[in-house]
């Protein structure tokens, strides 16, 4: 497999010749505080239980999620982790072409071509505000330009959108999001929105997340919002993710997913961790600050242009001439760290470098190593 | 979800107001001997891992399964679980019908049916040998009947079989088998043989088992055969399975498996396990012991007819009037046993029963309990 993604620290240490925990991995978006106790107990008490199936209505799971999130049991299913729930989508039957957001994560395009689905991507473009803040501009134009164009006509199209997108950190407008669904319905097509990050964005609880589209699904039939607990929960090691939509998509993205797809550890993990309040707040907290402090520290770095964080990650842009992501990572190697090079991203090169918001000590050894190196 | 399978202890338990621990489980065949200690200390050691994404490549796990079944590392793809691996199977593209064994594994038409696949039951029939021992008869003519139909039409069609299939445990003949993989491969079409249970079959180590097709992968390009760890290595919570065929199919599966579907404690516990050839040894010991024990105890009780075990579970028709599975399994909750009602199997009816080979105390208990439900 070719594929490119963040975090595998086991081929960097490997390569490095240390323990996998030794690496400080700057390149996968992981709640810094590490998994919830109360969740990580629960999944100790469920290895007793390793030797049989999983409970396959993941009903504990689907109501803990309902309950957190405010939705109807119905209106939700899980899978192992978002990537298998983006398959599912694709293979939604009627859909011959889709738009991609350009940066974006890798396994929209991964999912559409297995479904045979023609792909084309929406450029985000990096602009400047009136105060000289860098953003990228989500293209909402052309989508409602295409939608309005597909109307009446015989092709069915899906649209990914990141909120916050991955690896930029933009977020969606839900008032031209509302146009956009409405515009993609009389076109008899999907949008389906990946909320993967949306858990560190803001600071109210989970449920009442106002950047959040995930209320839409009650206004819209045509909208499927992607969710995932590896991130902010911090177990991408054990796969599962959640999509909202309304009951009869639901129903038919169960088909596409095998029985049993959701194993033992991540459901009893999961349900724990979404009762775990006291981390959820910890978490938002932890993260409120050092996302301030991390932005703050590399903005005052000179040759990097550094774009403002909605989640626990961030953007920047090399401007100092002969310096590479490439060149940044060979510097980092010496002390275990790994940054994400965002070359594979369509849209970005190798002047652009993505970054998880860590834990302070971490987060201020990154600093300093970067402005070491970015010293001219 | 409606599905209907074995091994939900969960809900069992909930009804019985027990914990599930104390369900007596004869629903689902996982080895008795549970998980291997070598594997679950592995999962362990895993378990700071967890914030991490599991390597993507499965490069160690794939290693560990190619040394212990004797196969090239490119002639292996792994899976969340062998469900996975056959919905994955059913995406390869220009297929366009399926037999699937009757009685046979639910998860292939579900697959099947996933990727909008006519699907036909080929109707194994039970029968009597010389000596009056009951088996089932695999339709080896009708399968070659169809197969030259095909040849020089459009269609191209999957053929799935069990080896040995379930629940009813018949093996399959390598002769007979190479007839009809020929003739599907001159008619462009694909034979998936499923041996999920091969493992507990005979007494030769896992690579050399006589009983496995596995082997003819390096004869026929048009055969896959599906494999997995749960059941024998003792695991079903966990999810791993593996496929066998050419690389050129190996790698045509993995474009629809997305990125990190083998979680990280499964990559771990299966490297382990696979290398723990003392719980191998005392598996293939035990088994040896009680399917022995089963078979003739459950012969000798009156008013049910014993199908010949040839992995971890026996099937059993009931000719008793007046009693079927439902009586049965009524019966044994008092005992919190569960037996697998065969009702929900195409073929069969609720007047059979499939039932796993635990260790030799709970087999004990099962035998004198159903000698006294079956007492005339």
């Amino acid at each position: 497999m070719s594929k490119i993604h963040g975090g595998n620290i086991f081929q960097f240490a490997h390569e490095q010749r240390i323990e996998p925990y030794e690496v400080i991995d700057f390149s996968a978006n992981i709640n810094p505080l590490g998994p919830s106790q109360r969740g990580l107990s629960s999944l100790e008490a469920q290895l007793r239980y390793i030797s049989h199936y999983p409970d396959a209505t993941n009903d504990d799971v689907l109501n803990a999620i309902a309950d957190t999130y405010g939705m109807n049991k119905h209106q939700i299913t899980v899978g192992n982790g978002a990537a298998e729930l983006l398959y599912a989508i694709c293979r939604l039957p009627g859909y011959t072409g889709a738009f991609v957001p350009a940066p974006g994560f890798s396994e929209y395009k991964e999912a559409l071509e297995a479904s045979r689905i023609a792909v084309r991507d929406i450029y985000y473009r990096p602009r400047e505000d009136d105060n000289g803040k860098p953003y990228f501009e989500v293209p909402y134009l052309a989508l409602e330009t295409f939608a309005a164009e597909l109307k009446g006509q015989d092709g069915r199209i899906i649209v990914f959108l990141g909120n916050p997108n991955n690896p930029d950190g933009t977020l969606l407008d839900k008032n031209h999001i509302r146009t956009v669904a409405s515009m993609l319905k009389d076109a008899n097509s999907l949008l389906v929105i990946d909320e993967s990050f949306i858990d560190f964005v803001g600071n109210d609880t989970l449920q009442d997340n106002e950047y959040s589209m995930r209320s839409l699904i009650n206004e819209f039939d045509n909208i499927i919002v992607v969710h995932s607990f590896t991130k902010f929960y911090a177990v991408p090691g054990l796969r599962i993710g959640a999509a909202f939509s309304n009951p009869q998509i639901i129903d038919q993205l169960n088909k596409f997913i095998p029985t049993w797809s959701v194993n033992t550890l991540a459901q009893a993990y999961t349900e724990s961790a979404l009762n775990d309040i006291e981390y959820v707040k910890r978490t938002k907290q932890v993260l409120c600050e050092e996302q301030h402090y991390m932005y703050n520290a590399l903005d005052a770095i000179a040759g990097i242009t550094v774009y403002p964080p909605s989640a626990n990650f961030i953007l920047f842009h090399i401007e100092q001439e002969g310096v590479t992501a490439d060149t940044i990572n060979e510097a980092l190697k010496k002390h275990n760290i790994i940054v994400r090079n965002c070359d594979s991203y369509m849209g970005l090169s190798n002047q652009w470098v993505r970054i998880a918001i860590k834990d302070h000590d971490n987060n201020v050894r990154l600093v300093d190593t970067l402005t070491e190196i970015l010293k001219v």
